[in-house]
């Protein structure tokens, strides 16, 4: 390679004491469900998550699935009904979700971890009594929200150097099962963890003031500016419950909370060990990560 | 209750001694597809698991789920064909029996055993290189062998008092699954683990010298005699593969292997802790067990 | 055995939760003089200790021996003298006391449970500073009562899985030895043990309402009724001070105390793994055991 | 104090390399019943075995009793019978003796230790199976010899910083008890502990080569010496066992063997951490200790 | 050896008990710079220091070097220049002090103790930020004071049986090194490591109420009295300093601080093993050690 | 700063694998006296040391000084005297040595680097007895070669997570002091160590097949092809010893030696972190490193 050696000595030298500082960090990672149609992404990805694990990070990943969720009860020919944005879930609209993100959607995850390194483990929130979970509203059936979070598998497989890969399936105490957003999930076991980090791989370059012009891009948000924002309209639609996660990590006990383009690749790499800020970060208060 | 106590105080001072001696034991139980079909059964096996759990000994379920594939097959208008009554597996099939294994299979034994205790953790042999697979003869397609076993991943659980459940989809070194009978991954995991003893739960009352006689039940065989059985036709069948992967499981390192009669509630318990012979014993030579 | 297996079963289940619940347990066994006559009685007893340490529980043995004193006392020609039904002991009589506990009625039961299995050690309160004992009253002589338990040594026996069987000599800081009430030792060392039991083998089937009705007796006693029934005259006779050296052992720390029948065989078994209640339980306050 | 300060610093110049080399190292003590007639050289005794452990040597005391035991023959009008010089041992003799040595004269040395730190803790050879005993031979009934020592229970409570004091009765595999001599025990302990030193504290100088003369001392005999010696004729009569249990100890394992004169006040102390010879050291070979 | 046996006996005795209390105790030792002169004097001080960790005790040598530096300075032709007593120390002195400790006299003391054992390892405070230090006052160049004493390093080499040997060179935090007191460094050191003693060998025999009288010598001094007898005059001259750095010891959390003759030979031993006192003994109260 | 992303991914993706393998293994990096002239370049030295250990990977510093002990010499009036390009060193000029390198030069690597953290701890070869020395040739005096390496001291300081700094002082049993040649000690430290690498900074660019040619540099050497370019004259001059320090560490147990050129800044982190190669490689055989 032609590489400038001052320039490799330039990224190590600001990189290593990341590293430094990041070794034996919990950082819990959610990747949407769109990232995983284009597999050159989940190549890079697992890239990242077998790198951050091989320099003594402890990366966690949560997954969500909805589009692969739609192409089963599609081929089952089973509708989907709809209510305020959320998927009604009857009994067998459970099942077909529970098969297609445990059986599915995790199981390419950790496949494509494991031909890196075999170190991903396949977790549901029924593992080890992970999730303890509720009914978000009757309307929905079995559209769970998280009640409780057991951390202690997360803490043991982590503890053996392994990489847990969730999905968000919970379970009540009379062992009903129940769908939960993954956006969710994945701040409330990063709170668990009480995770250095809690990063969320989405398809925007992170909160933009206007969400017309990319130049916008706010770079750190406070939690009460992120809640006016959001009273003032500038933070909406799909952006809320990802925002809303966020917070809901950090009240819960995580340092901060990451909004970063999952499209770019490496993305990981390039939030946790440049001085360069991507994407937009959350924290507590001004300043705090 | 009105029990007479003498018949108490001999039935635990008979179960005591074996609870002592089985402390610490690993014993690896697979239970059939066809176990899941009636709840109560499952119900009185979660119950027994726990029950051993809890003074000691550490139980590893391996689960099957022929039938269950085969629904989802039906429902999603895919024909199933067989060659030597093993299904072949093309890529499509073998998606959907991972989902079925992994997303639904394994996740009612889960459910069935952490309404109890929350103890149980479900795992499939592509979790942190667990089963190391390949494939079993080109006509098959994507239906696998065991290579490798990598049982750290199982006595990391157990060291931490868990209850693994696994599904048998193994991958090879490019992250290629497979689907792979469960018979045989119980042997094999057995083997590695140097596991106490593998239990198979049937739908027979073990091996009988003649088949239509259930009074010719042999309750101990010695390996060399069991494949002498085999050669002369006595043993025969479905039976065949059971008895080949007991004999694996001893020839890899388990202690012993049994066939019990999985329709026999709380079989298990009365197999450890009971001098009454039940099902039939594989042995390495006669007498060792 | 032609046991019913779904009776064995039953047992086992109800047992087992008993074992897990108990596995770690301390429980401090106070035998009496008169449990020495039956040899038979003995053999059960030794059966019963070493199950039960088989399966994890910490059994501590605290042992009298008035009898056997009194026959060595007659043997050498020496007379007995009683103050309040108590023996006046001169420095002729403690000698001879403590060679008849320690020199013989120990060696009895640490013989009977180390032909089992070899793991009892008998200890004397003036080992390694485990009892200091004082003058009960000066009218008395060398009779004493315990002033400090120091349960070091018995717990770093109990944590090598031995069975201390412990004679009732205490020492003052002069090194004077004092014989003491095995009773009082029984509950003091259940206390500073914080022992999950402290159970009493007596002669009699529990506490009475009635005396002279056996089916009058009462399974469970709060400690403040206990005090009551004794101001009552309820309790009365050699009961007082059982009873007083179980309210002891409550307010020392231990969970509760049992007065059981020590003449029904493998009574310890059928009071710790049953759900039957069998002789008279003390608690602090109602229900809480 | 006036003593010489280079005298002062001469002693402990000599002595603090000797309390470094056997700092941890286990020392058995054999104690003769007649030193218990001397209550002031059981007080130095004492104080040494205390000194010894504080800096960091693990004593293990042996002692017999003969005296004592005749004591209570006669008080009981038993007469005691000899062979060979040997008291045969009919079922009552062994009782009376076991009640003596671990009832009467082991809590002379327990309390005597622990009135100065309550360190010692009393153990006869029954407990946890120390040592497994057999006849000696028929006509001497319950005469024993050593068939096999656990030293375990020994292990453990030297571990636990305390002094253990052992009494020579032992127990074959059926319960059946045996009073064994002691220096035999002292031996066989000494080798079975890979003791550093077995030290047989006496009422003579050591091994005189002419017994009228003091001045012919043997400082130090090589083992073959010693036997030669005892064809020869140069030691005989009581010295004879002694030797004999000398010579068990090295072949068992310990390193060296020493007879001192136990009249000499500190003795223990003088041999331990001076250059001066005292006694006589029996070794295995030609200056190796 | 032909001393008195009873006199060995009672210097044992009298010694045992203080090596069991002062086993594991750190004692700092200061050596001036005078003591260097007299090669014996060396010599007997590293046969202590190796004794005294023979036994348990932890050892920390402090050295000054004040005529070596003087040495060094002439050869090289540099004039030294003294304010109030110290030296002034631009930064030719410092490199020519700081050579002088850490490169000869630490080296000599180092050399010392490994010809016996080796044990010891030179360290200065500059040594993993060890001694932190500032300037006294700026009309003297680079002699520093202690700021803070990070003592991790010392600690880790104790834990590691090593005899650590400290030149008292520091440095603050732009890494500019420091030349600081020797007596004071001990004090602090002293303090940080909360050390059961600290040991100055002087050329004197301790604190004198008259100085030109031996008889006058001050066994045992409270620090509030000590204070008042600097305020009286009564100690004067370079002993004030001495004094100084003994209390500020005591404040900082030493347990006992001691003015020993280092001209005695073996002047440690007869401190720290007998009861005689030598010299004198500063406590932070009356009787307190 | 505005790098371009993928740049900085490709460097970060180059070095963490090798920041991971490297994690944990002891590296010895020889510092050339010549390295100390250039204040620049033992900033950037320390920046990397510092940062190697900030990744887990475990540098120890050997230094030499030939040129500043001649400037002392010098100062001092004291000629040098030079035998095969050896320094003559008689006791005066020992003690001059062992300042200037434990006084002088390594205070001054320690300084550099515990400004950056305080993790670099000087030690030298007579430290714990780290390197046992003897006269190299007779003529020379007190030039020493390297006869037993006790590397316990320093594995104790790496797994205290510091920096050990070493200067080539080594002392006989005796206790006199030896100088010796650093990239000797360096070599013998690295096998003794079991060094995954020992690195020559030096000031040339390696190993050149044609001395006026920098093109001809050759980037790896098998250790036979290097003994026969030593034959053959293409490695000449000051490179003999390097090299021969090179293959003495392989033979010892470094897995591979390295000499780079100590002129280009942060040459450590371009060796270590990247695929590039620089300088010369020696391994034991082709291809293995």
């Amino acid at each position: 390679m032609s590489r400038d050696p001052s320039l490799i000595v330039e990224v190590l030298a600001e990189a290593l004491p990341y590293i430094r500082r990041f070794s034996g960090a919990v950082i819990v990672v959610k990747l949407g469900g769109n990232a995983m149609v284009d597999p050159e992404l989940l190549d890079t990805f697992a890239d990242d998550v077998v790198l951050l694990r091989s320099v003594g990070i402890q990366p966690v990943v949560v997954h969500g699935g909805g589009p692969q969720i739609g192409d089963l009860m599609r081929r089952l020919g089973k509708e989907s009904e709809f209510l305020d944005g959320l998927r009604v879930t009857d009994a067998e609209t459970l099942e077909i979700a529970r098969m297609v993100l445990v059986g599915k959607v995790n199981r390419e995850i950790v496949a494509a971890i494991n031909t890196r390194d075999p170190l991903a483990v396949g977790l549901s929130g029924e593992d080890a009594g992970l999730i303890e979970a509720g009914a978000l509203q009757p309307a929905l059936g079995y559209v769970g929200d998280v009640k409780t979070v057991r951390p202690q598998i997360v803490h043991q497989l982590l503890a053996e150097d392994l990489i847990p890969v969730v999905s968000t399936i919970g379970a009540d105490v009379t062992g009903q099962a129940y769908n939960i957003n993954a956006d969710a999930v994945a701040g409330a076991l990063a709170g668990a963890l009480a995770a250095e980090k809690v990063v969320y791989l989405t398809d925007v370059p992170g909160v933009l003031r206007d969400v017309g012009d990319p130049s916008s891009l706010m770079t750190q948000i406070e939690a009460d500016e992120a809640r006016q924002l959001i009273a003032d309209g500038v933070i909406s639609g799909g952006m809320i419950p990802k925002i809303g996660a966020c917070l809901d990590a950090l009240d819960r006990g995580a340092r901060s909370a990451h909004l970063l383009d999952g499209r770019i690749a490496h993305v990981l790499l390039l939030e946790l060990f440049t001085d360069a800020g991507i994407g937009t970060m959350v924290v507590s208060r001004d300043g705090v990560s």
